[in-house]
């Protein structure tokens, strides 16, 4: 039930985030729903079809899509009328990253799959909601900015596979990664920290 | 029957239209091909992949394949000699957005999704492909341009849903749509129709 | 066996040549990894989903992922003490091409489809790795350089087949194909070979 609510919660952050991504390039309306839906079920959808979790969640429970573009339709309304706050896009993906590695960890938990795959799968279900509507958008992916982005999806990924293994199913296995990965993208975003980029010592490769 | 030779005149067009994207990136000739095959066949697997339509539709009939291979073949011999007429590509993606969009909401309904999932199928079917081929190509998305293009896959799959509700199986609920799709495309190109952009108060997210 | 060891030096080496691309975009040290990750599971991942092999060679044996975690790290280390060799990424690059096709193209034979299928499918297998690599570094694709690289991999991939076809099961049927993919590919890299490009008669489509 928490799972549930957590991944609604999910996708309409991720919603938001492709709607004002999508609202920046001049889209029409239903270009910008077609872009937050895609953003929002992206990652789960990859994650359901590599685990083979069958139907696919949001074919299982279209509550998810209306979800989608009500929060779609509530952030063009929104951003028509009133500045969205500095750095709203930026901490709605911080927000989808966290909840979705999670519960894409989780879920490839219950698939019964080892502990490199559930990090794997938990980082892929964070990121590839963000990385299509990038690539959609023509955007250079967040993934590709220097401040810690994979690095905070990992991380929590990692932590979740460790919490969950000294206290199966609590929930502090759920919201301690949850809470780290947010805190490491703000912080990241907010003190320009950053590990150090791997620089190859000659470019000519 | 009827349904079997749309979906061939459908990966068709978007063969021919994968071609002319191809050959404008003077890719070399299997390169051109690839493309092809890929922008004609990506909606659709898209669509089965995640219906779990086994086995993939090109897979069970590789007649289709023969089908792209042999219109990019002739893309490419008849732009050797003859100009394109003026505005081909355009055409061509407007034809497969309206054939793949109908066939995808009919494959979806036959699944038995609910209705909202048959539009969203729809939609992911009629733009997948043309999506995948301007990714590769490292062109800015035909999504992304201001024109009605989402807006005029959403429309067509809703009017599907309805008409098909009315008099299931009819060839009315198939031929509407599409001429529909087709029509606003061909407007949207022609009288730079659009509906309006979602503009943000401000562009700082 | 063979087969076996095969796939891990090509996953390997596309981790090498991921780690190499996202090296070059300063990423920090585990947006690399991610990138690595994906460049190295891209192509068999879609070939495995098409082909409904399930479950996909990543999640049934997690081998593979430590291999490209151990490729990466080892590939960062290097680079940083050393310059990696004049051309080593698409050396990397060339030798994961060939290798991927030829095993996309034995799975797809074992999966008992047709001749066309298995080719493309090699083909696919191939180039999909590279192609998300390039995609989520924002580089225009290597697909669509002008040099042979799809038609290396077409042309290996039909060779594997014929000879499949003559002696069932041989090792020459799995190392001839990849030595020619890698040799044409390497030929056309140093002698700037090039299939003659697709050019449409007018620009104007």
């Amino acid at each position: 039930m928490v799972l549930y609510l957590l991944d609604m919660l999910g996708v309409a952050v991720f919603a938001v985030s492709g709607a004002l991504t999508a609202g920046r390039k001049s889209l029409d309306l239903f270009g910008v729903i077609v872009i937050a839906v895609i953003t929002a079920i992206g990652g789960g959808t990859i994650r359901d079809l590599l685990l083979d979790n069958r139907p696919i969640f949001w074919i299982a429970d279209p509550t998810y899509l209306v979800v989608i573009v009500a929060a779609a339709l509530a952030t063009l309304v929104y951003a028509r009328f009133r500045r969205p706050p500095r750095g709203s896009l930026l901490v709605a993906d911080a927000f989808g990253l966290a909840l979705f590695t999670v519960i894409g960890a989780q879920t490839a938990e219950a698939a019964g799959v080892s502990s490199i795959i559930v990090v794997l799968m938990g980082t892929i279900t964070g990121v590839a909601g963000g990385v299509l509507r990038d690539v959609l958008c023509a955007e250079i992916p967040l993934i590709l900015r220097r401040e810690i982005y994979a690095t905070a999806s990992i991380a929590g990924a990692s932590v979740y596979v460790l919490l969950n293994d000294l206290a199966p199913g609590s929930q502090a296995a759920i919201l301690v990664p949850m809470g780290l990965i947010f805190a490491l993208r703000l912080a990241a975003i907010r003190l320009d920290l950053h590990v150090p980029p791997f620089k190859p010592k000659d470019r000519e490769v």
